[in-house]
């Protein structure tokens, strides 16, 4: 069985193992002050060109996602999201549970509706009982979306405007943004992600690493203290170089970007290959393509292949095929010689 | 330099790196649903002989506490723990983040004192007003304890006791359990424990692997829809086959114990060395040796070797010395030699 | 000025300060544990017919809500509301601060829409990857909603189908219940509330107390050890003796739903005027009535008559006439006379 | 029987009532910003002779605490208090249930050890690993103490110049404050709290009042959107002006201070008994005494009498007699005309 479920079905890049390897029996300080943490900043601030942002290195996606937005809120304050939003839809109340609601807004192909966001800013502002609401104070992003859509720079500098306009922060998150910065469709560096944003992430789970997530804060109040919510929150590793190494192993150089490379051009072919067929696709520009299928051809197509049920619909079911860093050329070609057939 | 500061300062035993290798492209289902974790499941069942446990893989310490206390207590229940328990003095308050108080006795060298545990519980039922005070719950040991020190089976049972009178939960954080299960002096084994607690983990971070510690819980209670927890809090890798592989690796054989004899070998060599020369020590079971030196001595020998200052008194001071599965022999020869030129 | 903002604007029924005044300096035990919160509880349960629920009186709305959704729910289970629920709308994030998220549904004039309810419930359990949602436990309505509109029993009948298919609770939020009682399309009683929900709320700060709601509770995992919720969450008075008299005043005799009909003639008579004259208005069978004005009829009105603007549109704005249990006929007619020269 | 448990075995002075009554059909708006909440700030604004202080009317003490507590304090901050605070002891851990630590160091006859409060401020800011522990940030005092002891103003001095040195803040309970300022051994007026103190409180609910509890802030920090924390913790009262007429009541004139020292005339007196009998007393400059009796003089009393167990020693029991603002001399009388008769 060959699988397109998902970008974390493979280990981990060879180069990680590699660097680990060699390195296992050096003596290193525990929680994150060991030479290969330490390095792996200095890299991430080069590439962003920003000495002034505080790095660290999380485990994973939701674990981020809560500490970033319990670390920078006051207990009445709220976080808006597109409905779509990882925060808003899969991490089992997350948020909530550090005690802040998320405010919804509809999305548009996964990206927030910027209109309606800032909507809820002034809504409550303009309110004469506003203590009786919660109060607005940062807005959440994927970038790219969860259904592999990208914000373009434009779009980033509205939501710029709208967090400055009413004192709010804003909070990328970039679980998969190595197939964000791979895309030909992205308009949006590291370096425009460290001037618009107050706070953003660079996922290493679905981008070659084994797990960690890069924290890069910019805004001063976010990072007062913030190892103090890293430790409360058991996000800090006592052997941190784990975490370090691989961010190290990914950001010395630009093998970060170059393996999310392959996951582009992968995705690319596969819907390519169901377009020339007929299929109707959303023509996402990243590692995830959705594709409308009818259950005759899912059928078929599952007695090789495995991939995602994303919506069922009346007559058709939009599945999705994900490439990754790992995903390996041959496989590709084999799903696309048994479309042609289909 | 030297270093004797913790049981962390290596990297990880190289049978993992070589199974995670191996088995590095294959393609695994997320989330913990993956061939190692499913076959480290079954060996941890096997060593324990229980079938009926529930074994889930978190990535550290301070995370597994919080989330094994919090998703068994209701709102206002406590955990009662020694003053020196981890959960007390270094999680920065995870628990008390979660909403619930942990309640201190006092410890005699590390380990609860027992009878002021079971008042702890009496006190609280004799009361009038019951309800005006957090109702203790869960009893909190750690085995080792923080300093290094062993409870007897026997005490384990007083333990279970006092749980069962007042319908309470034992649990036990075996952050370092490798090195317990592997001194002399230690006469509690890994099924003494899956007998006699509601809830134990096997640490993994301290005693050969990356990361990650091994949840087993018995009681049915708090096995309830344990995944919901461990995704709440941020715990469920997506990528969980690094967990899995770890554990699967330590306890495909005897691994896990088998490298924690190292630890205890040579740190009973240091502690004779100290104690032969004439220095006081706290004679611990494991691997963690606390001797005390004058000023002089800690400043001759810190020239080529790093240690953890952990208590200064008026005219001694009280340092750790810590060995690992990792610490060579060598080392630990040349700080001997060291020691007798004292 | 006369008011017409909310029904809140007087102080408490003088029977109340008549009994507060000859009971003043008895001396009684605090914590609820008095004379008078003793004899309304067993009002209470002789009104709803059903001896066994427990009745706790709380001081207000929201305080209660956050109590009931917080001490019922795990920490990863959800309570659905519509999205006019009070607690999803004016209540800063409440149950939020307690952790839990509020899922809201589309409400049909103020009502939760019973089909989507059940949607949520049916989807969240026919995921495979539940534990990454948070799980719904508790349907959260309100009687008469937020809008002062009804839900028939049949509707009840049907919500009570739903919680039991998925084994969840019912809550019912009767901040302003008296009116509800009080109104001629009700067809829902207090033994029905007792035999359909699983806890509900009678109000007492809207209808005729100065502050005060009796929480009745039905389900025996809610009853567990509540009094631990309500203390620590600071709804424990040491003079608890203040809610049990209003309590026993109220329903002593039939006073509570007496007082209400006198709202619910008036609320008739304010939006009959208004239709008579040709206004537009929602027609709500409670205390509170909708009207559609123009901008130049509110600047009229509001010489001689305070009341709140619901909703501004583009060429109307909905606003709200509210009376209660001490609106006095004069007033009223004074509006009439008004409205009847506009 | 004659009760003396506690100070909160009568209802509320007759004058509040009067007001009560008087302004009972005044329509105001709701959420204390009405006539009376209004003029009630401005008589402590002038009693304490601080303009610029905010003032907040809340329900109870518990809710007082864990609200300004949790409005100070960031997520990883803790809260110091003596072990005999009562945030320690009788709150149900509302304050963890906020997800904050108490801190707690030993007594001295009911205030907090300095010193020792002072050790866990150094302690922490000596540490190398401080985000590894809670971080201390406010000093929690009670005036009069849960025992019923006064601090000296230059004890206070010395709190506010260590909370002054490690940036804290100082949070003064005055649950029972009235009966502190009425007593002859206090040096402490309310100005100077408003200038020792970050955040204190005035108890109503145990001096005179149903309930009620009035914050008053002079630091900015906490004054900062104060009502939100009030309103997402259920303390924003609807009818906000029954909180406003008890204050504006007590403050308007001396009342509050006035009826307060009928509780220490009386609570000399009935020491001054036992002690003439030769019974040992702490001495309690307050309204509460602590008396050491045997079981056979309790048994005598208590045909008549009703007091509190204190503590139950080897060969005495500690036992408490509680007066109030309400207590009547004759009742006094009587139980003196009994331990003469001893």
């Amino acid at each position: 069985m060959i699988y397109f479920d998902s970008d974390y079905l493979e280990g981990c890049h060879p180069k990680i193992i590699e660097e680990i390897t060699k390195s296992n029996m050096n003596q290193y300080h525990g929680y994150g002050d060991d030479y290969y943490t330490n390095e792996a900043k200095l890299l991430i601030k080069n590439k962003i060109k920003n000495e002034k942002s505080d790095i660290h290195f999380l485990v994973g996606g939701t674990q981020t996602n809560f500490i970033v937005i319990k670390s920078a809120l006051k207990a009445y304050e709220a976080v808006v999201s597109a409905d779509s939003g990882h925060i808003a839809t899969h991490e089992t109340g997350a948020v909530e549970s550090t005690g802040h609601k998320v405010i919804t807004v509809n999305n548009n192909d996964g990206k927030i509706d910027i209109d309606e966001c800032e909507k809820v800013f002034k809504d409550h502002f303009d309110d004469d009982k506003k203590e009786h609401t919660p109060k607005p104070k940062m807005i959440y992003i994927s970038h790219p979306t969860e259904s592999g859509s990208l914000y373009t720079k434009k779009e980033l500098e509205k939501l710029r405007q709208i967090a400055d306009k009413y004192d709010a922060y804003l909070f990328l998150d970039g679980a998969r943004l190595g197939y964000g910065l791979a895309s030909d469709e992205n308009d949006i560096n590291l370096c425009d992600l460290a001037t618009l944003t107050d706070v953003f992430y660079i996922g290493g789970t679905k981008c070659g690493a084994m797990m960690g997530e890069a924290v890069v804060i910019q805004n001063d109040n976010l990072k007062y203290e913030f190892r103090y919510h890293i430790k409360q929150n058991g996000a800090l590793l006592a052997k941190g170089r784990f975490l370090g190494v691989q961010f190290y192993t990914l950001f010395n150089g630009d093998l970060y970007t170059r393996i999310c490379e392959n996951a582009i051009d992968l995705s690319k072919k596969i819907r390519s290959a169901f377009e020339q067929k007929g299929f109707k696709t959303l023509n996402s520009p990243t590692n995830q393509q959705f594709i409308f299928l009818d259950e005759k051809t899912i059928e078929k197509l599952s007695d090789e292949f495995s991939f995602e049920t994303w919506q069922k619909m009346e007559d058709k079911t939009l599945v999705r095929f994900c490439t990754s860093w790992a995903t390996k050329e041959e496989n590709v070609n084999r799903l696309i010689e048994r479309i042609k057939q289909l």
